[in-house]
C-alpha cells in the first residue's frame, strides 16, 4: 500500500509542478512541444528537420539516459540546444525541464521542442510542461504498435509516422495501424514523414504553427 | 528517503523470488531465456525462428502491456505460447511469470523464451528468473543505441543485430555499434540476423544449446 501512496504523491506532485511550468511557457509564448517514441524512431532527425521548416525561433532540450550525441549533432546544425542525462530514468520529469529549460533560456514567442526518454511507454504517463505531446512511429517498428502501446497513442496531439522512405522494404499496414490508433484517439492527425529525406515536415510544421496561434 | 527505500525493497523481494525461479527452472532444465528489445525490432520473428531451429521442446510467456497479437501469432505457427498483460507496467517482473509458467507448463529439458515489454530502458533492471538475457536490437534503429541506453548492453548475454536485410537502406555505422557494445560488454556475442527472412538464426540457435548444455 505505501508504495502505491508514495507513487500517486509523486505523480500529484509532478502534474501539479508541470501546469505551473505550462503556464509559465505561455505566459511567453513559448509552446513547449514533449516529442515521444521508441527508441531509434528518428525523434532527432524530425526535430531537426522542424526547426528547419518552422520561422520562429527554435530551441530543443534533448532528454537521454547518458550521452550527449543528440545535443551535439543539434548544435552541429547552428540550433540551440540543451542535454538532460537521466542516467537511468526512463522518462523526463518537470523539475528536469525547469533546470533545463533556465540554462538553455529560450527565446519569448519560439517553439520549445523537449525530446523525451527513448521510450514508447513511461514518458506518456508524465507530464511535463508541455502544450502538446507529438508521438513518432515509424514504418520499420511495424504496423501493431497502438495495439501494444495504447497510451501514447491514446495520449497524443499529433502522430507522425517516419521512415516512409522504407515503405517498400517492410511489411506495414497501413489501414490497421490506422485502425488501432483510431479506435484509441479519434482526432489526432497521422501525417507521413521520411525526416531523413527531409519530406513530409512542411506539413507537421504547419500543423505545430497552427496549434501554437491557439496558445 | 521513503520513495528510495520502497524501491529498494521492492527490487531486492524481486530478485530473491527471481534467483528461486531460476533454481526451479534449472531443477527441471528448462532454460529461461530473458528476450530484451525495444518496441517493433522483432522480438517475437526472432523468437518464432528460434523455435523452428531448436531440436529441444520449446515455450514462449508473450510479455505485452496490452493485446494478444504475438501470442496468436505463435500458436498459428503451432509454438505454445502464453500471454501476460502488464495493463501499463513497462517491465515483466517475477510473480506474473511464476503465474504464467504454471499456465504454460513447459516441458523438462526444453527452451523457454520470456519475451519481455517492447522497452530499451526498464525490464534490464529486473530478473525474471532468467538463464541468460538476449537483447534483441536492429540496424532500423540506428548505431547509437548502446552509448544511449547502456544498461541493457551492459547486462544482456548475447546480443542479436536484426533486420540486416535491410542494411542497404539506412544509415548504420556498424564500427561505431560494435565500439559502444565493447565499452560495455566485452564478452557477450553479438549476432547477426534477418529474421523476417529467416537469415541468421542457426547460429543464435546453437549459442542457445550450447549455453542451455551449460546449466
Amino acid at each position: 500500500m505505501s508504495e502505491i501512496t508514495v507513487a500517486q504523491a509523486v505523480l500529484a506532485q509532478n502534474e501539479a509542478r508541470a501546469a505551473a511550468l505550462n503556464a509559465r511557457f505561455a505566459a511567453r509564448g513559448i509552446f513547449a512541444v514533449n516529442v515521444m517514441g521508441a527508441p531509434g524512431i528518428g525523434k532527432t532527425s524530425v526535430i531537426e528537420g522542424l526547426c528547419r521548416q518552422l520561422t520562429c525561433p527554435c530551441a530543443v532540450i534533448e532528454g537521454d539516459i547518458q550521452s550527449e550525441l543528440d545535443t551535439l549533432r543539434l548544435k552541429g546544425c547552428g540550433i540551440s540546444a540543451h542535454q538532460i542525462n537521466t542516467g537511468g530514468a526512463c522518462h523526463l520529469e518537470t523539475p528536469l525541464i525547469e533546470a533545463a529549460a533556465e540554462a538553455l533560456a529560450p527565446a519569448d514567442h519560439s517553439v520549445l521542442f523537449i525530446e523525451n526518454i527513448g521510450n514508447l511507454v513511461c514518458p506518456a504517463e508524465f507530464m511535463i510542461g508541455e502544450h502538446v505531446k507529438l508521438l513518432i512511429c515509424a514504418v520499420t517498428d511495424g504496423s501493431d504498435k497502438p495495439y501494444k502501446y495504447p497510451l501514447a497513442f491514446e495520449k497524443a496531439d499529433l502522430i507522425v509516422l517516419n521512415k516512409c522512405d522504407l515503405l517498400p522494404y517492410v511489411d506495414f499496414d497501413e489501414a490497421f495501424f490506422l485502425r488501432g490508433v483510431r479506435a484509441l484517439n479519434p482526432d489526432a492527425p497521422v501525417l507521413k514523414t521520411a525526416a531523413r529525406a527531409g519530406e513530409g515536415l512542411e506539413e507537421v510544421a504547419r500543423w505545430l504553427s497552427g496549434a501554437m496561434s491557439a496558445l
